[in-house]
């Protein structure tokens, strides 16, 4: 794993958090994406050679809305960038880690992305993310 | 803010999440290291230019017991690295941000360390963190 890609975190409401994030990292988000497969609509920040990726909810029965009801508004996942995630896919399911989509899908920022259930790695919700090579 | 220093993982176990996390990273933790004052012992892992803490309690009164009986296990805080940690405490005070702590405590891995209140940081605990020089 090459480095921390990007932080996620749950909001009830793009707009404002947008605003709050600026503030606090002194500089506005770059982006806004919609991933609608996921029913998240994004933004997202730089921080140096990282990024903070903010999430709303597009509909009830997106995982954001889920997770905010569950737990509230915080951090949702921590994503590591990786050069080649199907071998890590493979890897860490002989690890013994429980990956929730074996064959890797499209995310946001022009990555493939998979998930390990936070099951297996102690209640910490972590994607492996891949750039996609045009 | 120059990159995310490090996440925070709240941890029962040092011991057997060492195991898991080397397991996932591929490498081994590189430092152990208590904070009294804090009440927790932490683990270090390098990802990259970026780090991953696992924090266990030490007592019943640390903010890590506390954290894992409310939500469990999981992540705990982001921490970004700053090169003015007094006048980054001024700049997000002014900005409306709770600082936990005006002036700047010593943390783990030889830092200056200060937290933002969730409730200012829609439930994300923000650690800024500066590094000491001898």
């Amino acid at each position: 794993m090459n480095k921390i890609e990007h932080i996620g975190i749950a909001v009830k409401d793009l707009k404002t958090s947008n605003v709050l994030f600026e503030k606090l990292f002194g500089e506005a988000h770059y982006k806004i994406e919609s991933v609608e497969s996921e029913g998240v609509k994004t933004s997202f920040f730089k921080v140096g050679n990282n990024k903070i990726e903010l999430l709303e909810a597009t509909n009830n029965k997106s995982p954001i809305a889920k997770f905010i009801e569950r737990k509230g508004e915080g951090i949702h996942h921590i994503a590591f960038d990786v050069d080649d995630i199907k071998s890590e896919i493979i890897r860490l399911e002989k690890e013994g880690f429980i990956v929730l989509n074996k064959e890797p899908k499209k995310g946001a920022d022009n990555k493939l992305v998979v998930f390990l259930h936070p099951k297996s790695t102690k209640g910490v919700l972590v994607e492996l993310c891949q750039d996609i090579k045009d």
